[in-house]
């Protein structure tokens, strides 16, 4: 393989990198066209659109993850069944185009009789692992939809979802307490976000906490500034509140510069140190994925 | 006092009742006036619409609770302090004409640094009680922001808000889940009701277990048609989860018919005995409170 054009289709954003022949990241790019953006049958000439200058290279590949995998995605690409290790979702690539375009496929998991399902994620968990030289690790994927992940011996055990963003979101936006937040977010005020993780730590329910918003700002006991932080705080702990961390566990956290920092401060209100990763584990996840194939082939 | 119009004011709907000398009903009238829809300084206007010809009564008294109280309201009524008992919030009326319209203040209380309000609650409660001869009971008032109230000795001792209706109608309208719930909620599924509250009573928090309405759709293990009940059974669920109820505790629902049986049928699945009332037990608040002015004058 001489060059791995690695993507990653979400719901609402398309990332791609192209790497060379060692997997150094030569150039990056971004769209605003997710998966929710594309009608059925539109996603070669998107696909064509973004990166087709990149596929013209001699021997490139192409290998993409996310939500581009399912149902609403250019080809569903069923899900493998944890626990999974990186050979198993390696092996089960969903083929778009014979040789040169694949989609990684999802994992799904089930406890108690509630299925759950990731895509996109199991790519950026083994890639993280692979940077890191761990086996065993207790992963946080924070977003709209924050995943925590059981690694051990390098396979994904299990994993639960939480709403935790778009719950932010759906408060910050449509409920009465938008009519007390400010219009903008404006600066992040830690103080106030540690208020609102500390509130939810010592809580039950979001049900409950989520109108102190309300009643801080009637009372002025917040400025009304600080209540988006505040907020923030309080669904990030409520998600935080009902994780189980055994002593000595590693616990990394992948996602955007901004949401792990405030991941780790808040963790660290529950006394739990961890490490934070970036973007570079999609592609190094995708990097160790296209590998294997030019190895096997 | 020969006539007492007794008025429901809340954030979206405005009821009134005229009750006779002996507090019977006469008649009962509902508009869609509720606070946000009325501008400041027209609540007088839209009150002379709707009740004016029941004003003209000779000896007519008007007494008005809810969030007509509220700083939103016609007139802001200052919140009593919990613990408080009929005596203090019957005492404690803002006058808005004076002799003829009085606002019943609302409560105030506060857990661990955290304030909670209720408008319009405190005047249910106390009727509820009256109507059913007890003074101490565990008070429900299932809603928007459902109300958690003990009474101890006829008196509100504390109170707790759960968000549980605006969280419903937030999944339900504007959620990643209201792509896989149908456009209208057909008829309530009681089976599919009872396995989200069961769902709820055994998990940790709504920002997980509200993904399960995205997965057992997905893998079609529930039909569409039954998720927005499950939906319904997983947020009243987690308002119940976080409950303490004492044995032999008098547990007193009020709310409407449809959302008090729903509640009762929820607590039956953790062996809780309820009963529940209808919005008789706002005019009898109201009217208890209209006599002890009668009595005192």
């Amino acid at each position: 393989m001489k060059s791995l054009i690695a993507v990653d289709w979400g719901t609402s954003s398309l990332r791609g990198a192209r790497l060379d022949a060692t997997g150094q990241v030569l150039e990056e790019r971004a769209f605003e066209r997710g998966i929710l953006s594309v009608a059925a049958g539109e996603f070669p000439a998107v696909f064509d659109a973004c990166f087709g200058d990149w596929m013209k290279t001699d021997g490139a590949m192409c290998l993409m993850s996310g939500m581009v995998g399912s149902k609403q995605g250019w080809r569903e690409a069923p899900y493998c069944a944890c626990p999974a290790g990186f050979e198993e979702v390696a092996g089960q690539l969903s083929w778009v185009e014979h040789g040169s375009i694949a989609i990684v496929p999802g994992l799904t998991c089930e406890h108690d009789g509630m299925p759950d399902v990731m895509r996109g994620e199991e790519t950026q968990i083994f890639g993280a692992l692979q940077l890191l030289g761990l086996q065993d690790a207790l992963v946080v994927l924070p977003g709209t939809h924050s995943k925590w992940v059981r690694v051990q011996a390098g396979r994904i055990q299990s994993f639960s979802t939480f709403m935790t963003g778009e719950f932010f979101a759906l408060l910050r936006k449509h409920s009465i307490l938008s009519r007390t937040l400010p219009a903008s977010d404006g600066e992040f005020d830690s103080a106030a976000f540690d208020q609102g993780v500390t509130r939810a730590l010592r809580g039950s329910s979001l049900l409950h906490t989520a109108f102190s918003v309300r009643t801080l700002a009637l009372f002025d006991r917040l400025p009304a500034a600080a209540l988006p932080s505040y907020l923030s705080g309080l669904v990030i702990g409520e998600e935080l509140r009902v994780q189980t961390v055994p002593a000595g566990t590693e616990v990394v956290i992948i996602g955007s510069e901004a949401l792990t920092q405030r991941y780790q401060n808040a963790l660290a209100l529950r006394d739990v140190a961890a490490q934070r990763m970036g973007s570079e584990a999609t592609w190094a996840g995708l990097w160790a994925i296209a590998k294997t194939l030019t190895s096997s082939a």
